[in-house]
């Protein structure tokens, strides 16, 4: 699946047609959820309005109501979009290293470079800020969503311990939480202070993590 | 100074009235700043509007116009508001514990509490992800309030290996870091999985990283 870009450069994104047969309506709902994502990654989730979507895709509010029923819809399909993307560009180019530590540290070298292209904006991580506090669908989303990719980098661990390359009374979910300290600091700073320094500590910091949990 | 309490009690502010005395204006600001931060504590600081404040404090627009000019001025207002509050809870009280690791640790233990009250949504670190990737007063606000804050972080580090409490050749950027990386994973867990098995993790990584700079 191609990564889409959070950026202003649409002009990847198809021009739109009345779509009649069912394989536009299926092209039509994916072109409408690429200006979403988009939207969403500089104002987040929760400030898509349909109204604003279809004047960026050039469609009427009703036209746009066809294919998402609500705009809870619309904000459960881009959080998933978000996660389908995140999953393609950070983890499945990860499994093709060997098990174990090879593995877990190809996994933080592309979540280096998804900050990276998203410093300005993560939908994931902006919709974790936005919905942690509330109730509803689109919380438990969110929740399952972080729980799920820790529970991805608990296995990645897991696998690591398995193949020796972590020692046998390594904590998976302290790690993982560490892990994910990292990376946050890193989207933080990459958006704050430029992405170089921050990858510098980043790095530096995963490089005497590792060894902590060799030692 | 008294922490505000980011909630939906309001009972602790002042009742409005006309001010027409130097004493009642300032007055009247601090109420209406209370009231901003109140609601930017849920809704960020880039949700702040002028109308929806002046109906929560029952005043007219004109006069939250009155003590901030612009929509800007109020919204650097209560960044500014958040920093002063923040330095009061967590650094304030740190420096009465002896210089060195003591304070480094009395920092960490008071941001741990911060991070608990405000685990629904921390106007700052809010505000970072909504800033950092624009142009203006604001993103110059936040960036000038993280950077400062990660001297001070850097200040108490250089005390604590003048003490002799870390290692001479510690890197006080690269600490301050990682310090604030467990601080972002705290406040990041604390609001979608719980604030106590976030503080376990976090606490366990801290002794971890101090052990790791004394050895």
């Amino acid at each position: 699946m191609m990564l889409m870009k959070c950026t202003n450069d649409r002009a990847i994104l198809s021009s739109m047609t009345t779509a009649t047969q069912p394989g536009k309506r299926a092209a039509t709902r994916e072109t409408i959820l690429e200006h979403a994502y988009a939207l969403a990654c500089s104002g987040g989730v929760e400030g898509l309005s349909i109204g604003s979507l279809a004047a960026d895709v050039g469609m009427s509010k009703s036209g746009v109501f066809a294919h998402f029923g609500s705009r809870e819809d619309l904000q459960l399909a881009v959080l998933d979009a978000g996660a389908q993307r995140f999953v393609a560009g950070v983890l499945e180019p990860a499994l093709k290293q060997p098990r174990g530590l090879p593995r877990l540290r190809a996994i933080v070298a592309n979540w280096f470079d998804w900050a990276q292209r998203f410093r300005n904006g993560c939908v994931l991580l902006s919709a974790a800020s936005e919905y942690d506090g509330r109730d509803g669908a689109l919380h438990d989303a969110v929740v399952a969503q972080q729980a799920g990719w820790r529970a991805q980098l608990q296995k990645a661990i897991g696998q690591a311990v398995e193949q020796g390359h972590l020692r046998a009374d390594t904590d998976g979910a302290q790690l993982a939480f560490e892990i994910y300290a990292l990376l946050l600091a890193l989207h933080h700073d990459s958006g704050l202070f430029g992405h170089d320094a921050a990858r510098a500590h980043a790095s530096a910091a995963f490089e005497r993590l590792w060894r902590s949990w060799q030692i």
